[in-house]
């Protein structure tokens, strides 16, 4: 995948709002009025990061003229995905040294003196 | 974790040399100077997106003044993965479905009528 396309994708991901609708077209299509209505936006301001999303390829629209009902399009999260995956091996062992750490400080201190007078 | 520090760490991957920098600092710390050898990059230039890398969480650097190491922050990776990871099932059935409807395709087409003469 050339490195302009994650770039993108990433990009399209950076921002909450965008991200709310991913989570809502996860769970089937929806027009843009059903995307704006649980946003505190209008409906320009929804079509704007619908355009960020569909330029990264993130969401593909219908061609009906009248409700043009948004897709999510899985490639690029599943391009994203991966990326980040490659570098899951480092961050699991991270976790497990803490897990270690923790797991030591919470072992009573071995004594290795009788308890002071 | 807040939205405001997905949107961060998002925005710091959209960018292909800060991968190619958590990608060579997945194989342990590097310097500035380290860091800046493989691209055709001034170190400031490379300063620029450490920065960004390190306002995100993505790394931390030594305290050592001179060489001040990049080290890889894995929490930030994690909780992008743990986001995307949400939509592998999206993903994956669409695929699923295009698997079958390729299969399909190549099946070779039922004879209704005998051979043209």
């Amino acid at each position: 995948m050339p490195a302009a396309r994650l770039d993108a994708t990433f990009a399209a991901l950076a921002d909450p709002t965008r991200r709310a609708i991913i989570a809502r077209l996860a769970n089937g299509e929806a027009t843009v009025t059903e995307l704006a209505a649980p946003f505190r936006m209008t409906q320009p301001a929804v079509s704007k990061h619908l355009k960020v999303l569909e330029k990264a390829g993130l969401i593909t629209r219908g061609r009906d003229a009248q409700r043009r009902p948004c897709r999510l399009a899985p490639k690029p999260l599943k391009d994203a995905t991966d990326w980040l995956e490659t570098y899951r091996r480092n961050w699991e062992q991270a976790f497990d040294r803490l897990d270690a750490l923790l797991d030591e400080l919470q072992q009573p201190p071995t004594p290795t003196l009788g308890p002071r007078p």
